[in-house]
C-alpha cells in the first residue's frame, strides 16, 4: 500500500470540470418548494425577480446529473482548489486511536471556507445576465466575505445584511467584507420594512440568519438590476459545493481507500451537502457508502429535534415554502458562537435524504465540548478551526475514540469546512471559562412555528 | 513548454531535507558579533545562558553549508508544507503586464506567516535539551502566534512580550496566542527592570521590538530552565527559514524558469533571507543570480538610510552587539501600521550582503501606496495579504509595471510571507482614509543612536 502523505493535493487538471447535482438521483425528489402567494410550486417564472435565470434553472433541476463548471469560475477555482484532504496524524497519535482520520480542509482562502465556492459561481452568472448589484446575509460572516471577494473581483456591487450579534461580535469580518468593497449593515436595520418591523417588536433583537434574509430578498425585489444570492439550504449551493465531496472522494481513490464514516457540520446544509456528495451518489445507486453524519449544535438542533413539514426559509415570511426539517421560521437561536449553525432550516435535498434513510445519523453537541475538541486539534493539527467546523471535529473525535476502545481501525473523513481566525472572540470566551452551553426547552423550540400555515 | 499551473505544489518528499546556511557561502563572512560586556566576539557558551546549545551552535555556524532537518520537525513541517508558489495569473491580466509574476505564499498555516517555519525548530531544540519555557517578543504578532503553536505542539511553556501598540491594534493576535496556552504581555511592562526603566522614561510608549526583547531576554537570564529565542535577524532564524528559498527554486525548476528578480519585504530578514537564499547561493558561487530587492517602509527606513555599524539588537542594550545596517537600538518608529517591519536593525548576514553589492537594491515604500497595492491584490488574486507582505507586493507591481511600459517579459518572484487577516485594524484606517505616511526627519533618526559605543 502507498504511503499516504500529510496532504493530498490533486493536480489542477483534476478539479472537478462538472458540479454533480445528486438531487437527479434521488429515489424521492424532495417536494417543491411553494409560492408564498399561491402555495403553488415555484416555476422559473416566479423566482427570476429574485435569482438569475442560470441560477434559478439550477435550483429547479431535477434531471442533470451532472453541470458543466464555466471557464471563468473554473480559472478562479484554480486559485484556491484543489483544496487538500489532509490526514491527521498528529491527531490520531493525541487520541492513541487506531482509526485513520482525513479532513478536507476549505478554509485555505481569504473568506476561510467553502463558502467561496457558491459565491463565484453566483456571481458569475450574475454578472452573465447583466445584473449590477447583489444582496445577501451572513450570520458567521463566512459567506458575506466570499460574495465580497466574488463580487471584487466581477466587478458588482454587493449588499450584505450581516446578523446583528455576528456584526457585534465580529468587527473584522464586517472590515474585510468592506476591504472588498461590500456594503454591510447590521440586520435588523431600518432599511426594510421587515427590519423596521422586527425592531420595532424587538429593539434589542441580536438578529438571525432569517431576518437578515428577509431584509436581502426585499431590497433585491425592489431595486433595478439587482438578485439576490444565499449561502446555504438551497439545491443551487449544494450543487455548487459539490466539489468539495468530488475532489475528496477523488483524493482517498489515489490511495484505494473508501471510507466507512464521513461527518461534517451542518447548518443550512451547504458544507455537508458538498462533502457527502460524491459518496451519496453510491448510496442512491445501491452501492457501498459511508456512515453519514451530520452534526449541529444542541442550541439550534434543526434535525434532531425539528419538525419535517413546509416553513418559510426567512423570518419575513417573504420566501417560498420549503419542505424541509425546521424549527420554525420565527425561531430565533440563542446568542451561540458557531453564527454559520444558526439557521432555523435545512436544505430539503438534505432533509429529504435524511426523512428517507439516506443519511444515518444527526447527531446535536453542546458548545464547550465543541470548543475543546477545537483547542485539542489546533494544538496537535496546527489549524485552528471555525467553531462551526468543530461540531465535526467534535463528532469525529467521538468516533476515534469509540474505535479506540473497540480496536477497529475505521476510516473517518470529515470536513474541515473553515478556518475561526475572525471567531475569537468565541475563543476568549471558551478561554475565560464564561461560555455556556444553551439547550433551549420544548417550549422555546416550540415558538418557532407560530403563524406558519401547516401543509 | 509546459502550462504552468495557478499553483506549483511540491510532493511532500520534495520538501527538502536539509537547511542551507548560506554563510557558509559568503565571500566575506559578517563580522562576529560581540559580547556586551568585554565587546569581544561571542563564543557558544556566551550564548548559552540565552540559547539552546544547539541554536547556539547554529547561530555561530559559518562553516556547515547543510544543516540537516530533524525528523520532529520534519514531520511537523509536512503538515503545512510545502506551500505553495503561485502564479499571479490575474495579477498579470489586471497590470496588462507582459512580466510573469510568481509569489511563494507562506500564509497557509494558523500563525499566517513563514515565521513557523523557525518556531517549530526551535521548539523542537528547546524540548530536547529539556528547557521547560521559552520567551519571546513579537511585533505584528505573528512571530509570537507562530511560537505559540511550536510550543503548544511541544508542550513547553511560553510568555510573549508584545508590543503593546500590536497588542492595542491586535486584541485577537493575543487571543489566538493564549488560545495555544502562551501568556501574552504587553511591552514595556512592569514584569522587568528594563520595562519599567522604560515606563518612567516614556509612560506612554507604544513599545518597539527593541524593548520587547530586552523584556524577554531579560527573563530567559534570570529564570531557571528558560531560554530566550528570536523570530528573526539572528544567523539561525535566515538558516531555518532557507526552506522557503529552496522550495521555490525547486519549484520553478520544474518549468525551466529562473527568474530576473526576486522581491520581499525586510524587517529584521527572516523572510528575505529565506527566500533568496537558494539564488543567493547561486550568486555566491558567481553564477547568473536574479536583481534581488530587498522592501521595507519609509518610516523605518533600516537599509535604504540606516548606518553599517556595531550596535545592539535591543533597545535596552543587554543583547550582544551585531555589525549591521541600524537605525539605533533607541530609534523608536512612529506607529506604522506593518508591525513586522518596525525594527531597528537587519540581519547581520543580509547587512554584509548589502554592503558587499551581492543584494542588488533596497528600497523603501509609503505606506499608503503599499495598501493601495495590497487591495487591489486581494482583489484580483483573492488573498488578502500582510501589510509586510503587501510591501514586497507594491515593488512586485510596480516593477511589472516597467515591464509594461518597455515590453520586457521578466518574471518576477516575490514572496507573500503572511495573510492580513489579523490586521484589519490597519485596513479600516486605510479604507476610511484616515492612514498618513511617516516619512521621518534625519534629525528624528539621528536620535536612535544615543548612548551607542562606536566600533
Amino acid at each position: 500500500m502507498k504511503k499516504i502523505p500529510y496532504k493530498i493535493y490533486l493536480d489542477e487538471k483534476e478539479i472537478p470540470k462538472q458540479w454533480y447535482n445528486l438531487r437527479a438521483d434521488m429515489t424521492q425528489d424532495h417536494s417543491p418548494m411553494l409560492h408564498p402567494g399561491t402555495l403553488k410550486p415555484v416555476t422559473v417564472t416566479d423566482l427570476e425577480p429574485i435569482f438569475c435565470k442560470e441560477l434559478a434553472l439550477q435550483e429547479l433541476n431535477n434531471t442533470d446529473r451532472f453541470i458543466d463548471i464555466p471557464g471563468p469560475i473554473y480559472d478562479f477555482y484554480k486559485m484556491y482548489r484543489p483544496s487538500p484532504l489532509i490526514r491527521a496524524y498528529f491527531l490520531e497519535r493525541e487520541l492513541q486511536t487506531p482509526a485513520k482520520i482525513f479532513y478536507k480542509f476549505e478554509g485555505n482562502n481569504t473568506s476561510g471556507s467553502h463558502k467561496l465556492n457558491s459565491a463565484i459561481a453566483q456571481a458569475y452568472y450574475a454578472k452573465e445576465q447583466g445584473i449590477k448589484m447583489l444582496t445577501t446575509e451572513t450570520g458567521a460572516g463566512q459567506w458575506g466575505t466570499a460574495l465580497s471577494m466574488a463580487c471584487g473581483f466581477f466587478g458588482l456591487d454587493l449588499t450584505v445584511y450581516m446578523v446583528k450579534i455576528s456584526a457585534q461580535q465580529k468587527p473584522y469580518r464586517k472590515a474585510i467584507m468592506e476591504t472588498y468593497g461590500a456594503k454591510v449593515i447590521a440586520s435588523p436595520s431600518d432599511t426594510t420594512q421587515i427590519g423596521r418591523r422586527m425592531l420595532s417588536d424587538n429593539p434589542d433583537s441580536g438578529g438571525s440568519l432569517g431576518t437578515a434574509i428577509s431584509e436581502a430578498v426585499e431590497v433585491a425585489a425592489g431595486t433595478p438590476d439587482t438578485r439576490y444570492v444565499l449561502g446555504s439550504v438551497l439545491n443551487m449551493v449544494l450543487l455548487h459545493q459539490s466539489i468539495i465531496g468530488l475532489e475528496t472522494k477523488t483524493a482517498l481513490e489515489k490511495y484505494d481507500i473508501y471510507p466507512d464514516i464521513v461527518i461534517g457540520c451542518a447548518g443550512g446544509g451547504s458544507n455537508f451537502g458538498g462533502l457527502i456528495s460524491a459518496y451519496m451518489h453510491d448510496k442512491l445507486h445501491g452501492k457501498q457508502a459511508p456512515y453519514f453524519i451530520a452534526v449541529e449544535p444542541v442550541s439550534c438542533p434543526t434535525l434532531t429535534r425539528g419538525k419535517f413539514c413546509y416553513d418559510f426559509c426567512d423570518t419575513g415570511k417573504v420566501t417560498p415554502l420549503a419542505k424541509m426539517y425546521t424549527l420554525g421560521s420565527s425561531f430565533i437561536p440563542s446568542g451561540n458562537h458557531a453564527g454559520g449553525l444558526r439557521y432555523h432550516g435545512m436544505s430539503p435535498i438534505l432533509s429529504q435524504l435524511y426523512h428517507d434513510g439516506y443519511i444515518d445519523e444527526a447527531r446535536s453537541v453542546e458548545q464547550t465540548g465543541v470548543f475543546a475538541a477545537a483547542k485539542l486539534f489546533a494544538r496537535v493539527e496546527g489549524l485552528l478551526p471555525a467553531p462551526e467546523s468543530s461540531h465535526a471535529i467534535r463528532a469525529a473525535i467521538d468516533e476515534a475514540l469509540k474505535c479506540k476502545e473497540t480496536g477497529e481501525e475505521k476510516t473517518i473523513v470529515f470536513g474541515l469546512s473553515g478556518t475561526g481566525y475572525f471567531d475569537m472572540g468565541a475563543y476568549i470566551m471558551y478561554n475565560s471559562g464564561s461560555m455556556t452551553d444553551n439547550l433551549p426547552s420544548d417550549e422555546e423550540l416550540g415558538k418557532g412555528f407560530s403563524g406558519i400555515p401547516v401543509l
